[in-house]
């Protein structure tokens, strides 16, 4: 019987990194976004809102983060899997921070979710831009 | 008149056997899932998260329990219900905690609702074989 | 430049064994407790209330075992620290969740808070006995 | 008659670098916290929690923050005020993320609040240090 198990968390000075390559990508694509990074346990663990980036979509970033971490998949595959469900579309849209339009990635470490990272401010699109050059950064750091 | 009358109630030691059996049921499917048992007074009375299961489904969980406990129902039954009536299906699901897609179960005991089993973190079908292996174990107590 | 680490967390099956062990110490006390327990990121893993135990508990419970995990301190040592300092006295009291009373204990593996124990329904001191029986039964299997 | 004026706002780069400079202050006191900066709407711009900082102070951070911003004042100038004013201090206490202890700082810029940058989990001595040495970066750069 496993008494314990260990789970990777990624360390600060990369979650700044990696905040830092999704803003880098938003201004490449012209637009202005938040930010948020979670670990494992969905808890904040990095944030940053651009300078003219919506304020409303500073919470949803934090929920995007959340929910890509505590069901360790991208929020855009929610909603292709919901309608074909409605009773799960009407349903599952309810529970608390769950965000099912992109823009949230799971941070996968050793196979493990390790956490997520969440963008906010753009399009659907330019957010998951954003979400993935944020995990691109991660993986130059895991390579090297 | 009846002045009182007695509520049946599981005991803790069959709780835990009730989350183990449904814990038992996910690893045989492949999945990991949360596992959340209510009272009739739609109280947590047990709980259990498996090593990989999704965080998101902890709550969930707990509110299948909740509202199959809380409605005498299971939560499968409730769309095929609401989609004939599209006030209901538009304005229920509002209701704080309810949830309208497997996974939960009431616990009957002598006919009456003792509480309510609900399972969360696979596929609804694979949720509703984990809360009917935990109403299972509750049968072969009953039984014996 | 460290690009992750690694966080220890206990497994399903020892977090049972710990509510049990918890649930029969407060039984040989002669008393009956909620006892949770959650995991380093304050998310809840283990949970059982007790056939008479006081159903308002359930959530201190939670509460302590969130805020032993969440500040990696036994909940009993808040209002010594508190007492000499009237600002944080009457300003943290007022944080989510956090609980100042006796209850709650950190988990520690390897040196690092794993997550939290908490019992409620007793008096303070039996519920840090009931919460230390549960910190003994991961013990004796961390020790085999 | 003034139709509109201009309120003073940090840019996104400089959050980073006070972000970093009230981590690597941290370091230096062999402490681990939680930093966040809000701006003049009280709004969350950035946050960082380093990697072994309390998961419970990482609200505390952001609510001192917000308290320094959306008052004018330091944290710490609270309850020395509080103290003298019992109905104050027993009643304002309840006010939404209201902190009224050390760690919390008004980030001023031509002499007006441009935000607050708040610093948990070390003692509030600590944290107040912390938050001095975010304000110092953004000086240093004021000054250049």
């Amino acid at each position: 019987m496993n008494v314990y198990f260990h789970k990777p968390a990624i360390s600060q000075p990369i979650v700044v990194k990696m905040l830092e390559a999704a803003c880098a990508c938003a201004q490449d694509l012209g637009t202005s976004v938040n930010v948020a990074i979670v670990d494992d346990g969905g808890n904040l663990k990095g944030f940053i809102r651009m300078d003219d980036a919506p304020l409303l979509s500073g919470e949803i970033a934090q929920n995007k983060a959340y929910s890509a971490s505590a069901f360790g998949m991208p929020t855009s595959q929610w909603y292709p899997m919901l309608e074909k469900n409605p009773a799960l579309l009407h349903g599952i849209v309810h529970t608390n921070r769950l965000t099912i339009f992109a823009g949230g990635l799971p941070i996968l470490i050793e196979g493990r979710v390790a956490g997520g990272i969440g963008v906010s401010g753009g399009t659907g699109e330019q957010d998951e831009l954003c979400a993935k050059a944020g995990l691109a950064e991660l993986e130059t750091y895991l390579r090297s």
